[in-house]
């Protein structure tokens, strides 16, 4: 690896910890609570959860754990997409469980899930591990999508456990991931293993979080980087006064990113998901009310602008979700028909007979080269992707049809943009930097107490690193029962935008006048040293929310 | 202006000038050398700059000036694309101006050359210009894209100087907004207005570079963006091992900013147009060669990869220019004709009629998208637009062309990215703050030495700042004679990648190591705090060209 300045005085950051953490293992013992329930459908998840169900919140206290120093390996496993800090994570848990005693050993499964299926492992030494301090990526071990759901898996995971004489999995994960856990982390009891699983709360998303979990890691360097983007954009806009930017964010179905990005940098539209959703607009009312934006500011002599669009918007539209469904059916159903159809026209006249009526109007209203990436981009199943569509340039299209469509001569350039794979791999910030770390040291020293199907638990995240709280959820308390592939299935339920939340608030409040006035404020880039309020900055999502 | 926790701090930041200019500038005096002459068509230019040219290279010693204390009223203008540090030049300007008489009053043109030509002007104030140090972007006064090449426009210039009071004007511009200065800096002096002017060589293109201006500013900022970016992305292919990202970067016709890049994160591959021009390749040797690379990882079982393409690749490739200045040129004499043909394969047949054989060819060999982008986007000229020509999915679809081609069996998924406007209004490194506060503060020590037709040179720029090397070019000895528009004009020449530059060799040295293994360096965000390896960084073209 030929290492970049940064990188090489990143290996010199100390993480910060609570304070409670400082304390050597063996000498942090775990408080537990009354026991818990679910989030929803607790008598369902009780029958399936016998062994975990209502487990106790846990905290730690100073105090004895001699158990702390017993002989122990541990195997961890980074699940699904990349965020920032996954590698202070792994860290965290290395200098924990080193500190317990240093005979321990730390392996990493490699390429994810998988890896500990088909026993693919590396032993994390020092000198790799201080290969990765304090950097993005997960490539110290790699990661994947494999989700260990079937008996054969978690047999095979518990052989691969023993061989290795490893007494805890850690997975590093999202909600799905973490759903994965708490089955395995049941089933591992089940079979009286004695090895417990713990998870902890990755991705850039921010759609996992609670009353226990204020944030996933990653989410604060992902959208201060996205942020940094935007806000050099605006200022581009506000120097050029020649174009409308539509940028397009990752985040899945949740809108958090999209929202904590407008937060940062107060652009003059951006669309949050939930909000369609619940208010049930068509995809021309949307762009509709963008183009009202966009008049009003032309009439003030701004023809120019920057709005933020989240990448899960179209599942959000009532008639594209119903568009895409009966696509997906229509095309399944119909694949041999519909392959022998000449050219799109023939496609698009074959659909029109068969589409219901909403269906065929909402596919009437879409820019043509949007209806090609309907019925061309199919996944490998036939079902249409929904992320490859490019909702900013759908939009800025619908945009422009709108304003013919009143009568306004004026002008509208737009640019498309799309940040995602920008941020996920990222230096991660002072916060996540911490945070991750913490959360690694705090899943060894829950481990060392003894818990399982735990998900590691770092709160009062607004405040200072020494008086954050440091504990574990278990992971049923998260869990309700949904819809997954047709069967009903235990899961952690994802956590969207509220619409009562105190930053949704906060937008909702101010988004008229961003609108209309120019009121770009522009982050920077993520800055890891200079003056505490550059530098251990964290989101605003999290500091409206602690202001509750 | 709602002000970021980064934007509050960078206002406390003073930039760094050379040991020289720390000098009152009633203290600084210019020191003539020997005539000059100019890049090429001496005869021709001398001509045409019948007071400015030979004018000879100025520098500066300690030494009295006192007219640097008499009254002055300045005006400034920014010009073109913006580029980060803009803001900086105003600011070193304006207190160059006040430390010579603070009775001095500095007048900002806005929305680029036309606001002279117009008079929309804007008295730069304390309150103003404390708004805007160290800020990216030019929304101090706006920027524009009117060229000044008119006798009607210069006369404007002169009228609105004198009703102003304005004896000097400082442009901040490109290669072209400098041809401007230097034509208007002669018409001034052929009509003894006695008003000077001044320019300042901005672009992140990095084309306006020379002996006595090593690079312009906004290239080191713009470099350091992208390369965050490109660095972030790298790292997420190399966790997840499964996608090619295809990465375009702005930059003109010039392909500097996508070898700083390079250089800065070695990449597994990288065009440089220059190359691809000088070895006549044909676009399907181009991808050819991608393809290799992409089959060797892929055998090595690395099916990933991350490869830079510079913005002005397709003009610099021989048969596809061909094929644009056909097109151009048929679309233009049979416009009604072929607006009449219904559809793209009736367009396509008519060209295929009309086209040399070698064009033909070309065009045959484009994905369809892109055919059609070439039909559709065109500018209110008619021309093909080729600035907007998708040349990042154009290759990966080329590529994957050719690896069926060789009948090879390997996954191969590829992702798009387009980086530009992010780069152009950062906030400027310190690198950028610290040379265009210089620069804008070296030109007022040259307008406070009577001199005109000049360009602010600050040299020695791989040195620390204290070192560097303030002082004057004359616009003249930069130019040649070129064919625009079809008439013969003086311009100063468009300094393109040189295939013997020290940045250019240190690439082509170590290609081959970053395509095969994986050799990527994170530089990550922008530092304008910490250590100094990180926040005093310079680009590695610079420091690879002030090795020599």
């Amino acid at each position: 690896m030929d290492l970049s300045p940064l990188q090489t005085e990143r290996y010199r950051y100390q993480p910060k910890l609570p304070a409670l953490l400082r304390k050597n293992p063996t000498e942090i013992k775990a408080v537990l609570g009354e026991p818990t329930s679910a989030y929803a459908d607790a008598d369902k998840l009780k029958e399936i959860f016998k062994n975990h169900f209502g487990a106790p919140v846990a905290l730690f206290e100073a105090g004895p754990n001699p158990a702390a120093a017993a002989p122990r390996n541990i195997g961890v496993i980074l699940s699904g997409g990349q965020a920032p800090g996954g590698h202070n994570v792994i860290a965290g848990l290395f200098d924990g469980l080193k500190a317990g005693n240093k005979e321990n050993k730390l392996f990493g499964f490699l390429g994810g899930p998988s890896g500990i299926v088909d026993d693919k492992a590396v032993e994390i030494t020092d000198d790799l591990m201080n290969a990765y301090r304090n950097t993005g990526g997960f490539d110290i071990i790699g990661s994947g999508r494999t989700k260990l759901e079937t008996v054969e898996q978690f047999d095979k995971c518990i052989d691969v456990c023993k061989r290795r004489n490893i007494s805890a999995v850690v997975i590093i994960g999202g909600d799905d991931s973490n759903t994965n856990a708490a089955v395995l982390a049941e089933y591992f009891a089940e079979k009286k293993t004695g090895i417990s699983v713990i998870g902890c709360p990755k991705t850039i998303d921010g759609d996992l979080k609670n009353e226990y979990i204020e944030t996933s890691f990653g989410f604060d360097t992902a959208t201060k980087t996205y942020a940094e983007l935007i806000g050099n954009i605006e200022r581009d806009a506000n120097s050029a006064k020649k174009y409308w930017h539509f940028i397009k964010l990752m985040g899945r179905s949740a809108s958090h990113i999209a929202l904590e990005c407008a937060l940062q940098t107060q652009p003059n539209f951006c669309i949050i998901s939930e909000e369609v959703e619940k208010e049930q607009k068509t995809l021309m009312q949307v762009a509709k009310e963008i183009a009202d934006i966009v008049i009003t500011r032309a009439k003030a002599g701004k023809t120019f602008g920057v709005g933020l669009i989240p990448e899960g918007l179209i599942e959000f539209i009532p008639e594209m979700k119903k568009l895409i469904a009966e696509l997906n059916d229509l095309m399944a159903q119909n694949e041999a028909e519909f392959s022998q159809l000449a050219d799109f026209s023939a496609q698009t006249k074959w659909l029109k007979q068969h589409f219901s009526k909403d269906s065929a109007a909402a596919f009437d209203s879409l820019p043509e080269g949007i209806a090609k990436q309907l019925l061309l981009d199919r996944d490998p199943h036939g079902n249409v992707q929904v992320s490859l569509i490019e909702t900013e340039k759908l939009l800025s299209e619908m945009v422009k049809k709108a304003i013919k469509a009143r009568g306004e001569e004026i002008k509208f350039s737009a640019l498309h943009h799309f940040f995602g794979y920008e941020g996920r791999c990222a230096f991660p910030s002072n916060f996540d930097a911490d945070y991750c770390y913490s959360l690694g040291y705090n899943a060894s020293v829950l481990i060392a107490n003894g818990l399982s199907g735990y998900l590691s638990s770092i709160r009062n995240l607004a405040a200072p690193a020494d008086q954050w709280i440091p504990g574990g959820i278990p992971l049923t308390m998260m869990m309700n029962m949904e819809q997954r592939h047709g069967m009903l299935k235990p899961v952690i339920r994802k956590a969207l935008v509220e619409l009562d939340s105190a930053p949704f608030r906060e937008f909702a409040a101010n988004r008229d006048k961003w609108a209309e006035e120019t009121c770009y404020t522009y982050p920077g880039a993520i800055q890891y040293y200079g003056p505490s309020s550059v530098c251990d900055l964290t989101t605003r999502t999290l500091y409206f929310e602690s202001r509750k």
